[in-house]
């Protein structure tokens, strides 16, 4: 049976990436955060970037770390304890990293992609990456 | 005396980068050419990205490359002979490539960023950044 | 309109740097400290680097990520909670660090560049980083 | 016999680091071609860097590449058979880079360190490190 062998999954394109990150970005200017926010696919790759004016440039890192441990861990990052955090991030070459700000595109249980804001306070990274990220799931609305 | 220690430059925005990449974006779709775009500052720098669904998704990598080495070469990037290419990785820890479909953004003489395509054939990285170079130059145009 | 797509800043320049550099050394060695002291554009690039007689060598990439840390964060070095700074470390591959001793030099609020000093005791690294910062700024008042 | 366990070997201080690149730095701007030096010790640690205002910013890391590389050969870098080169490039996790360049610091047969020179074209940049090499043995001359 093919379902055994390949299966049908949802996967963020680079349109719907774009839609999460005009609504992350709008939401920056509309708080006054410069920030870097990073989209990627359900397999981590980067699909958009942005780093807006006065966003921390070593931040243009960080934010496509968060978005890829968020496309990973299916969850919201920077809930880890912290020493687990830490070997996670050395277990992980560097590429699994607990700091908040990266958060998981989830439709009907499955992770289609993930974003992350980084260079701001962390609720203004989680705002905006969360803004973000409802954009799109308020775009897959029926 | 001031201009000794300090001088005034011009730098490419977000929003620059927003404009190159959104007219690379617009030239690849209508050859209709999937891409990885990058649009880096003249320090190199990430600014803007879009990987477009169906591109090879390593040529995330050269993409981000491409730029950075058209920034700091202040030239089109794959017109080194191909062994001082090879060279010049390793010289660079990988960060200078000799792959074409990067260019310099170049305004009064002074490189204020660089744009570069990866996934597609030579001719249609370098046409695609170049749509978002030319967008960059004319937007600047009195 | 031009102000959108590119934007003029200040940049130091290496004389700038070599200005910096020259203070910084000064100091250290009035104080008797010997020191790796790097100097940085406000992208993170080197610009000048001094390792005095004596200095721990390691600490010849210490004082150019600390330098790199300052540009980017805006403010000085060291001052974020251990595991934020633990975190950032590895969310930025190693390139945020979060140890006392890196400056940004900030004109008219935006920041030029960045100074570190790596090799003393903390006090130390930063007062003599702090006479390489306060060498350009001084040269800069009108 | 103290011999066998320990010598005593010549060492370029940070002052003759110094001295080299400024003698480096007066040659480039004679002929008038920005480039990124380094020096480095007989163990290829960083002494002295300067990268001028217009130098290709990538080519910091060749710079410390080459001067590393002239150290540990004992003799002028670039003059390797291509494959070689590249042979060795990936052996030594490329430190050791075969680029023209780099020139090692010999006083009495032995390597006190080494300058390079990299953003030029390979006959300015020799020329360039030549300068900064020259201005040590002159020095030491009695």
């Amino acid at each position: 049976m093919m379902s055994d062998i390949a299966r049908s999954s949802l996967q963020l394109t680079y349109d719907g990436a774009a839609l999460a990150l005009q609504a992350a970005i709008a939401k920056a200017r509309e708080i006054n955060v410069p920030e870097n926010i990073a989209v990627v696919d359900a397999g981590g790759n980067l699909l958009a970037f942005a780093r807006l004016d006065g966003a921390r440039f070593l931040a243009q890192f960080s934010a496509i770390s968060k978005a890829q441990t968020a496309a990973s861990l299916h969850m919201a990052t920077g809930e880890l304890p912290p020493q687990f955090g830490v070997d996670l991030a050395f277990a992980t070459g560097s590429r699994s990293i607990n700091l908040p700000g990266g958060l998981p595109i989830v439709v009907d249980g499955q992770v289609i992609g993930a974003i992350a804001a980084s260079s701001g306070a962390d609720p203004d990274d989680i705002a905006i990456a969360g803004a973000g990220r409802d954009a799109v799931l308020a775009a897959l609305k029926p």
